[in-house]
């Protein structure tokens, strides 16, 4: 719970790490007995014995991943949506996180507040707990990772590179609202329209984590991965893990009424749609016989699920995007570049 | 594995994300099947039905907990190595590891393979595997932060607060040489004597967590935890939590040869070795009649156990330090203080 510290006792701040932890963190993890009340040196818990723990770490820094001015419960949410996304990308119900926050002195109680509270909210709304963590100091910008951990049924983890040729490309939700929110953010994408702005820089600020859907694929899904490089970008990714290439039919992509309004007939909008990131929307592969019952776990659990292409052999990683007539698309990228 | 963006694709690098990814960090995950080559969206592992998972979080930052010019190796090992000794304070066996690191910009592949290589030399020592991670850049400092993995036999985990008036309080290893180092490190401590400079130094720099002796102080030792903000804050800490007071007897704290012959007859220095941190021995209770066992323990896997005074009825976290002469020494601090 404690790190090596070079720097010598710093005492006289008005709460120190004890402090800002009783007052802050404890009371996020009071409703997991595996905490131990974050007063021991780690958490402590079991993994039932026909499941198996799925285990994920993002990181985020502010001016990199968040605005440093972003509301502390927006970077609160974004943060452990994140992750929380990951472990529904593996089929894995969310279960329990730990906290490492690096944060310069200027920051406040006011925004550790805030951002407790965005904790808070998301801890009541997806049923997970703090189980434990680390907080220290830092020169630099606000530096936070969650580790979570969720449960899936033994063997049952859906992998990235499980899709075969002839299956089904899906993807839940809208696609591309997050994207144009950040262009929005940037002030590179004026919208008029209140509502279409707002409902797109929600979904880059909150994204919604498909944790209800993503445990129900474990057997129906056979690859599966969430949408942060950008969906063409994504669908690489899975096609090149699996051995295979895919046909996107752009088309069929799903877009939310304010997306579709800011996009109009724009291509330039529409390419960054496709290929912008941080969506969080679950991309998955399915075999054919498969369609029914995702129609019907579409409906009973009301996230949409579309079908937007197929996977064929091919060199692995190669995605062909055509457009609503069948012709090639050709993209300025394929989305965020990690190489 | 991946963090969401807000800054637009960074393309051209020498190595991106991926590339560092595969070169320096997958062939650490290759022992540990559940990182799935770090392929995936989070890593899978179950936990035997008889045990318990163990999971501990120590963040570092570049001049806060380390010199910005310490070896890479050197701050790879204290990174796993803190976080192994919260592991062994808990009883718990190294098991795996997350990893997190926040790099600028200007931290090249040197850094990175020596940083890569610290920790494949303390995976091999101490029998743990990287599990997964994330990699982001960062506009500060180096930030750094493993969660930890260990197994513990169900309900064995050793808690801080098990400590019971009469139950005798022992201290693995030897105590001060890290307090000492930092000092030399600083440039406030000189020792002219090489060889006892480069002991104090070492055990700064590379601690010895006691992930051999930990698991088997399981139904022997009553409370626990690591040595990290000093022995006398550390032992208030037992204390506070297990609802008791202590009396250290400081004529019986181990030394080393290095630090006994830095100390001499200077009391100030010596209570630097009390109170100073980072030594990451394990501090734990037990009850009289566990002594023998205690002894036998010590002698078959070569950690000196030593006890050093005893847990008593009185104000929750009273520590009483004494001299050699059963006089109450007066200490300028505690240690570390976090509050």
């Amino acid at each position: 719970m404690t790190s090596p510290k070079t720097a010598r006792a710093d005492t006289g701040k008005p709460l120190g790490e004890f402090g800002r932890i009783d007052r802050y963190f404890r009371p996020l993890a009071s409703g997991f007995p595996g905490a131990r009340g974050l007063a021991d040196d780690a958490a402590v818990f079991g993994v039932p014995p026909d499941q198996e723990l799925v285990v994920t770490t993002d990181a985020m820094v502010a001016g990199v991943h968040f605005f440093p001015d972003d509301a502390p419960g927006d970077i609160a949410a974004k943060l452990l949506r994140t992750n929380l996304s990951d472990l529904a990308a593996m089929g894995a119900a969310p279960y329990a996180y730990t906290l490492v926050t690096a944060l310069p002195k200027t920051v406040g109680e006011e925004w550790l507040a805030g951002f407790a509270a965005g904790l808070g909210e998301d801890q009541a709304r997806f049923g997970i707990a703090l189980a434990g963590g680390d907080s220290v100091s830092t020169s630099g910008p606000i530096t936070l990772s969650v580790t979570a951990f969720g449960l899936v049924p033994k063997g049952g983890a859906v992998p990235r590179w499980g899709g075969r040729p002839g299956d089904r490309v899906y993807v839940t939700g809208s696609i591309g609202d997050a994207a144009l929110g950040l262009e929005i953010a940037y002030g590179t994408l004026e919208v008029a329209d209140d509502s279409a702005r707002a409902a797109l820089l929600g979904r880059l600020r909150r994204p919604d984590p498909r944790t209800t859907l993503g445990p129900r694929l474990v057997g129906l899904a056979t690859g599966c991965l969430d949408v942060s490089d950008g969906l063409v970008a994504d669908l690489g990714h899975l096609c090149e893990e699996s051995g295979c290439a895919a046909v996107l039919e752009s088309g069929r992509v799903p877009l939310s009424n304010a997306a579709r309004s800011v996009i109009g007939d724009d291509p330039a909008r529409f390419a960054m749609a496709l290929t912008g990131g941080d969506d969080y929307e679950l991309l998955f592969t399915a075999a054919e016989h498969a369609a029914p019952a995702l129609a019907a776990l579409s409906a009973e659990t009301s996230v949409p699920v579309t079908a937007i292409g197929h996977l064929l052999e091919g060199p692995a990683g190669e995605v062909t995007v055509t457009d609503a007539q069948g012709r090639i698309l050709d993209l300025p990228t394929r989305g965020w570049d990690h190489f």
